[in-house]
């Protein structure tokens, strides 16, 4: 390892505002902590949070870095004390707390995947955020189980992606709602059995159709809003429903009943407000089930688009159009 | 065993009305079909879905009796084809699908269970409906743990009493709300740790201040309405909701972000739907884990009030008071 510099280059948020508040900063070199890794970042994922946070919306938690960035992937540069899985120079890919849109970045060391032969730096940094969330909402939380149908709304977003891509491996059917002929066209092309596109079908009875009536098993919702009510509808007996956003809106008048006759499961979380250990534990079952996966070609993360560190606004602006199919990603020089 | 007579005396709802409207009535005797049972009935709970149906709000399932009366106890009569388990006089407490208010009632043989040693027949009978309703949906469903804590609404009722025992047998603490201090007074001798009276304390904070502002793990909820909402605030991270009833109605406008937030699982079921095998499994699993908690003396159930047969209309009225603590229970001659 060459001696590591004393500053870098972050892409910080100078005010609330539009993309055009992503502006490049000279920050110090930030120091691992125990149990912590310093990564030199290669290439770091855009996530909707990111957007929400530069809006202003979503402070970052109690302690995290004001940088924006979720997900990097990168090779080891410095270890904190108790840091003793990590080698430098070892490729990672992590989920971290902020500050992910940086040329370094602090990842506790459990919260670090190996990134699999043949991945690119790109490919690596769209895992973490996704991963994370699709495995823990729709496999720990929602149980889906092989023979099964999981609905995913959203299909051709990131989290759609990895969802279908996971959820086929493990031998269930996917439905999926996207918003265009395009988009359910990605989808079906990625494994996904039926695809709705919701701006001209109605999900419920699409499900039902898809499903000889019966619903479906489990749900992955981020849209929230009426979704909810229609969530009930579109469930199968015994149905889990799990909640990771609310593109519509969080606030809704639903009719319960339908959740006790159906015997519903209507859960949901969040990932970054995660507790370290929580955090570690999704990883080493990610370890364990998906990255096999990963390497056997099995699942490979989608890439919309890539932009460097210093186009920060641009890939903003990308995922503001909701045009993409797939994950947005910085590659860092 | 004597033999059979051809007829009985049944307690039937002649029209949809107020108690008035249960009348006796000569039947031809049951025959048990492959799996069922003939009980001798020498008592029969009563529980408020009776109430709804006897009011024309909650119609038997199809293939079910018109008789009200969802649990018995007494003597096995007579068996069916692959009824094995049991023998003619075997004293047996049964969860059947209607047709408790009556001499001779059917119940599938892997519904019965055996009755305890030093069990009364009203005491037998005042188990199915309660035990199988909160271990599934106490336990199964909402997987209470030792050292967490359970909030049980209508800490009183039948339900109530029986959750407050099954909690505390298990090593959870136990929070109830009911309606007046005699009522409150009686949760705490039944082991309750602490009693809210709903009628003069919000019960969210006071579930907070009972828990150093954790919350209940665990919520039993029959009210739903506002209460749902409430609900949500007074449940700890990770908590459980599990919806039995909706007394005070099941449509309620809810903010989902706390669910996200706080990881919550909100979940329910009922019970008289349930497919045979479920309530076959529900009867092994109380046999295993509850029966000998009953034999030991460390569960009782709860009786309020007995009544004869022939005054089930005077038990039902009682039933409408809400004045009772415990189960309300007809004792047949």
């Amino acid at each position: 390892m060459n001696k590591l510099p004393t500053e870098m280059t972050v892409i910080a948020i100078r005010a609330s505002g539009g993309p055009e508040v992503l502006v490049p900063e000279r920050r110090g070199m930030p120091a691992p902590g125990p149990g912590e890794i310093l990564v030199r970042v290669r290439a770091s994922g855009v996530n909707r949070p990111d957007v929400m946070q530069r809006k202003g919306l979503y402070p970052p938690p109690p302690g995290a870095s004001d940088i924006p960035g979720l997900e990097i992937a990168g090779e080891v540069a410095a270890l904190g004390a108790e840091a003793t899985r990590w080698q430098p120079g070892d490729r990672v890919a992590a989920l971290v707390s902020g500050g992910g849109y940086a040329e370094y970045s602090l990842a506790h060391a459990s919260h670090a995947l190996p990134v699999p032969e043949g991945l690119s730096w790109v490919e690596a940094a769209a895992m973490p955020e996704t991963f994370f969330t699709v495995w823990h909402n729709v496999f720990e939380r929602g149980a889906l189980r092989p023979g099964e149908t999981l609905l995913v709304h959203g299909g051709s977003s990131g989290i759609g992606t990895t969802a279908i891509q996971f959820a086929k491996a493990m031998g269930a059917r996917v439905i999926v709602t996207a918003g265009s002929e395009a988009k359910c066209a990605a989808c079906i092309r990625l494994g996904a059995d039926h695809a709705i596109n919701y701006a001209t079908t109605d999900f419920v009875a699409a499900t039902k159709a898809a499903t000889t009536g019966a619903g479906a098993n489990v749900i992955l919702d981020m849209i929230g809003g009426d979704y909810i009510a229609r969530n009930y509808e579109a469930a199968a007996p015994d149905g889990r429903i799990v909640q990771i956003a609310f593109q519509q809106g969080a606030k809704a008048t639903v009719d319960f009943m339908r959740l006790m006759l159906k015997r519903l499961t209507h859960t949901g979380s969040t990932l970054r407000s995660r507790s370290v250990a929580d955090k570690a534990a999704i990883a080493r079952a990610i370890e364990d089930t998906i990255l096999p996966l990963v390497r056997a070609g099995a699942i490979r993360p989608v890439i919309d688009s890539t932009f460097t560190l210093a186009e920060a606004a641009a890939a903003h602006a990308r995922m503001e159009t909701s045009h993409h199919i797939g994950k947005i990603v910085l590659s860092v020089p």
